[in-house]
């Protein structure tokens, strides 16, 4: 048995940094919750003043959970960036114009004392199903989140996979279909333009425009657009436009495992986001359309799976990180 | 300085068992080739033969080296697959029936004495190029050889990444048109069935029996085939057909080096095998179609380039491979 003062030291935090808001947990050694809280950023009120409210925050969350610095191991944080990650910089990020070059990690370590890992926001999430969530147990995972784009993160034997720039994993701008859909980066054909929520609703859309019979288009009538979710609402209702746009965005995603089972070959891929809320209609689909178009050399037992962590995968992923690298810079 | 016993120990032996021949490489320790020979591998002799023959080369080889297996540090050993990589077992591989499940690695370390490590052809190939050829220098690297087929290896940070099952970077399936042209692994639509020195000539012949006119159709009557060094040498000399397969090869070939870029993001992507003689003509188209086909997002400086190793990329990587297991054993 170690002393008392060291057997304090065994909380995490996880800091999920947005435009809008900011959200914080604390955590226990095994990563499990004690307890969490969002304030607003204020973003626009810049950097000090941000990272100065993140700290008093903290603070007063330990305060909550009868703990205080000293049992603090290590804090991690995520942000959609670019940033460079292994220096702790934020470099930019469209909601929060006056972030440019912020050394977020240090800053934020003058004060509060304690360690600060940081990482994009995919990638947090995508650890924090690897470490407490439906990744967990396999050393070889892909992520990709289905939202307004489609994000990914990557984790090969064991540790998550960076790129020489840090910019690995942007999944979503795989190309599936060269010289097809136009992609909000610049492309065409990417897989974010088929199977994001947004491109999903905008397929539909787009359906009913070409003058496809659909139930949609009362939807579009009265509301003026169509979202994902009101596809899969009308799927399960037997629509067959909103069926097509569906197999679409499933083949699409198929196609996209496929590809990176031949590449970093996962043992699981994992899906998150809120058009995971479609639930198995949508995840069957991908799966039919997998077996469809995979190959016959072998057989493959690659897993898919929705993720399983909600709204606090950011939270867990950012303490989960933190915990990983304290625990890896024990081990060299 | 060490001692004389310890200073001899340096040389690293590099293997390439393939169907036909058995390349052995004797090699010091900065991956200079001391000397090499071949020898036929008569697989149908099964296993006990070919690696007596094997280890008997390799004494043979040393004693040409003024050297002796006291010198050797490690052996390295590639082949194609599958195989249990790091269990050291070939599991079958196509041109040599007679290998099923041999412990290729015990068998070869019990009449050698060294240590002796294993991966497939394609990733050793690959390595020799990260250690010493074209992806010299750079943490992030991914490798195609185009031939008959398209094998692939990924260099992540460093290391080879191996996967889940060490099936990793068959890059040569990514599927790049969904539904497009049959591929022998069962898929369609996969870069390989584009893009391989195989495929690009299969695409020409189809040209013609589509009609093109095309100074290919004289090779096609005097030889009865098509292969793709031809379509290079009527591409130098203006031909309109050889023109079009040849941009459809590039394009495919772009497209999964953009893919591969928002996946690993590899700093140099190598391109190695027997299309590359075609040499600049196609090197320029690549990246003429990657430029046009990359994102806006940000600026991309990966380089895209061609082997330097040629021939004997198999027996440097094997003992490239062998030299940085033995590094990396000692560094844990």
């Amino acid at each position: 048995m170690g002393t008392s003062a060291e057997k304090r030291r065994e909380a995490f935090i996880g800091i999920d940094l947005g435009g809008t808001n900011i959200k914080i947990g604390l955590f226990d050694s095994k990563l499990e919750l004690i307890c969490k809280t969002s304030v607003r950023t204020e973003a626009d009120m810049g950097p000090e003043v941000v990272i100065d409210k993140m700290a008093q925050t903290v603070k007063e969350l330990l305060a909550d959970g009868d703990l205080s610095m000293q049992d603090v191991v290590a804090v991690g944080i995520g942000t959609p960036g670019p940033a460079k990650y292994s220096e702790g910089i934020l470099i930019s990020t469209t909601n929060m114009p006056k972030f440019k070059d912020v050394p977020i990690c240090q800053m934020l370590n003058e004060r509060l004392g304690a360690p600060v890992v940081f990482d994009n926001d995919a990638n947090v999430a995508c650890w924090g199903e690897h470490a407490v969530g439906a990744g967990k147990g396999v050393k070889d995972m892909v992520f990709f989140t289905l939202g307004t784009g489609i994000g990914g993160g990557i984790v090969s034997n064991g540790e998550l996979l960076h790129g020489c720039d840090e910019n690995a994993a942007e999944l979503g701008h795989m190309i599936i279909y060269p010289d097809g859909r136009p992609c909000n980066c610049g492309q065409k054909g990417c897989v974010e333009a088929y199977a994001s929520a947004d491109s999903t609703a905008r397929r539909a859309t787009e359906g009913l425009e070409a003058g496809a019979e659909s139930s949609l288009q009362e939807v579009l009538d009265e509301k003026g657009k169509i979202t994902s979710k009101d596809v899969y609402e009308h799927l399960a209702a037997g629509d067959k436009l909103a069926k097509e746009i569906t197999d679409g965005t499933a083949k699409a995603l198929a196609i996209t495992c496929i590809n990176m089972l031949h590449n970093t070959e996962p043992k699981r891929i994992v899906f998150a986001g809120g058009m995971i809320a479609a639930g198995d209609v949508l995840l069957n689909r991908i799966k039919d359309f997998f077996d469809e178009h995979i190959w016959a050399l072998k057989k493959e037992t690659v897993e898919i799976c929705f993720a399983t962590l909600g709204e606090d995968a950011g939270i867990i992923g950012a303490a989960a990180l933190a915990r990983h690298t304290e625990q890896r810079g024990k081990s060299k």
